[in-house]
């Protein structure tokens, strides 16, 4: 086949501050996918848009074609609203296991395509694959029928959902091409309307934990998606979130299920049964589903029923007991005083070390490992008492991960002002 | 082997706008020789440079690492002074090929290592190679041994020589990176330093016809060349000079080596004459040769002898016939007038449409195809009067060509202020 355009005129014109056309666009994503653009051209690509950026057209005509590289999921046949959640990652952020469950319990259906972890944040599939059993490989058919049975599954993306957003993931991952906005907007935002969800809720992160350590960028990213949302005819919504401090007490992937399932047995971290509440109220707003409090549902078992028949349904016994570690080291406080503040970052690349997460994709990860707060940012400590312990498999683990997080938990003479979790709510409409 | 950095850190580095360390250039440029760091990692790296620039250092360094990725021939047996010469490139510009004999005929040594063409300007091996029997391909000690006898020598560079700027050069030009001056710069120098030249006398080109068409981006590009050369202990000064009209009246191969006997001979074009004689003055100058006046080399036929001995020692045949096209058209003027302009790129396109040049590095070139021009910039004519032909071995090839050539001789009422040939000298020294 004759070729339209070539790849280098492609790059040179975003190079140097032009806007691509919509053939360019359609085309370049398109042949980067069968293979006639090379990975060495679509990195020099990435990282001119990543310089120079992109217009709201051409993120929009980026992420149609994104989405047109594969097929779009019809779930029209599933016979409740369905509304997902993105987070765009932190620190402890296991919210889709007690919200996925949640929402289904309140008469939504939760198609939740979710990833594995990279970096320093974990994966809402890592940890679920720490319940003994846990299948997060679903065939098409499976995924839909498991939505109208259960109002609820959370499982990879399927090979032929965008397979030009994978290809290229993989590649800005080690290109230095990760941190641009419309490249990150129109990889998620493909992924989450090729997967057929009529709603959409975003959880966008930001501070010392989160990839947007900016909060302006954080709201860029936000709005952007929020319109590409919009633009497909998805009814999309963003909270802005905190993301300095983790989220709970658990960091790691055995721990934050065990977490998740005291949230859904009604108690669980305040924090974490905030963000659960702020998310799913707006879940079932963007689903229509009204008059239905979610936290009737947490308090009287609906939801923890919801959720031992989605891990069922996926292969799990929701009974068994969870990974333990073998390695346990407690650091405690060295003065008295009041938890000023604990970093986000700190805290994750901690547990990363420790074997929560991977350094590459083929890399295992262990379901035991992790980081197990105690206190939290308002908390009253006193000379001696655990600050945190960090868990791993392995005792050759932990001394780097006590050297990253040393520090990490400040204490001060006096009480800190905390920030409150949810920063702002962006919705569709205005210029 | 366990590696010092990560790649995308040197990327993201860069790409953020910072300086990278002595070492981070060392190891980036080695990993890639040695293929650890990757194509689409390089061309990331390469976008990043063109777009944020480097400092003088960083240059200097990354020079110096392209140099060190392989060998450096050492030319101190040759008993003469040696002073090569480097062209960025233009339409006509076949200077290498009278000057190298005149300057080999006035005492120097001439270690000319010369490129193919690629795009729209030719290349001095293909000009050679028109001529029967032609070898541009030497080995370091037939190279070092012709240098000795003959006094000149017009080849390929080795494998050996700069490997690292080989693979990123061949990587630049599919990726839209080639107009980065520091990479443009370091490319240049790398290979005429590690081929073992005592001085260096730089053409670099600016108009319409040139890589570089703003004046500011080619001085910029001459300072940048000048110290590098300064640095490794090269004498090093170059000539900004005008290509916004093509060189001389040929363009191509073999038509080019028919110009350059003409100039040889004594005769030739004033512009190709002007401009052999101006960097033949500056290369003996640069290799500390006084009391020769180039002009009575080509007058008293040394020049010639040297161009004959140079040939014959390669393998060619001076006095062969060179190829001529078999299909040949003449375009005429519609009105009375002078010639205002010659437009240097559509000529140097339509050229490289009939055959003279070549779209991929492995295809053939026609050594017959060209434009032969009949009139330049301040001639006289009338309605009626060839301006130019267009020569192809194959008549399918002549429409694109002629479209592209269409308007590119400009007619006025009145005769053009024409500009100088040289427009600037640049030596190191003074920051």
């Amino acid at each position: 086949m004759t070729e339209p355009f070539a790849a280098v005129d492609v790059i040179r014109a975003k190079r140097d501050g032009g806007v691509l056309t919509d053939a360019q666009i359609d085309w370049v994503v398109d042949a980067y996918t069968r293979g006639v653009v090379a990975d060495e051209q679509m990195s020099a690509l990435a990282m001119a848009i990543l310089l120079r950026g992109m217009t709201g057209p051409e993120i929009a005509r980026w992420t149609a074609a994104m989405i047109a590289s594969g097929e779009r999921l019809d779930l029209s046949s599933v016979p409740r609203p369905t509304v997902d959640k993105h987070s765009t990652g932190g620190v402890g952020d296991k919210i889709t296991l007690p919200l996925t469950p949640l929402v289904a319990a309140c008469g939504a259906a939760v198609p939740q395509l979710s990833g594995r972890g990279l970096g320093h944040t974990g994966g809402t599939l890592d940890k679920l694959e720490a319940i003994p059993g846990f299948r997060a490989n679903l065939g098409n058919d499976e995924f839909i029928a498991q939505l109208t049975a259960v109002g609820a599954a959370i499982c990879a993306a399927g090979e032929g959902l965008a397979p030009a957003d994978r290809k290229l993931y993989a590649l800005r991952d080690v290109t230095g091409t990760v941190e641009a906005i419309p490249l990150i907007a129109s990889s998620i935002m493909s992924k989450k309307i090729a997967e057929g969800t009529s709603a959409l809720v975003l959880d966008v992160k930001t501070g010392s934990g989160a990839f947007m350590k900016e909060r302006a960028d954080a709201t860029e990213l936000a709005r952007t998606m929020v319109q590409l949302g919009h633009d497909h005819g998805v009814r999309t919504v963003a909270l802005l979130t905190d993301m300095s401090t983790p989220l709970g007490l658990a960091v790691g992937n055995a721990l934050e299920v065990t977490e998740s399932v005291e949230v859904l047995a009604g108690g669980g971290p305040a924090d974490v049964v905030e963000l659960t509440l702020a998310l799913a109220r707006e879940m079932l707003a963007a689903a229509g589903i009204d008059g239905v409090d979610p936290a009737d549902a947490l308090r009287d078992g609906r939801a923890m029923d919801a959720w031992r028949a989605l891990v069922t349904a996926q292969g799990g016994d929701p009974d068994a007991p969870l990974a333990t570690a073998r390695e346990v080291e407690t650091v405690r406080a060295d003065r008295d005083g009041f938890v000023a503040a604990v970093d986000a970052m700190a805290i994750g690349v901690a547990a990363w070390r420790l074997g929560a997460g991977r350094a590459r994709k083929e890399d295992p990860v262990s379901a035991a490992a992790g980081v197990l707060l105690h206190r939290k940012p308002g908390d009253r400590v006193r000379a001696g008492d655990v600050l945190y312990e960090l868990r791993a498999d392995d005792a050759g683990r932990i001394p780097a991960a006590r050297d990253t997080a040393a520090g990490a938990v400040e204490i001060a003479a006096s009480p800190p002002v905390l920030p409150g979790l949810v920063l702002d709510r962006i919705a569709a409409g205005g210029p």
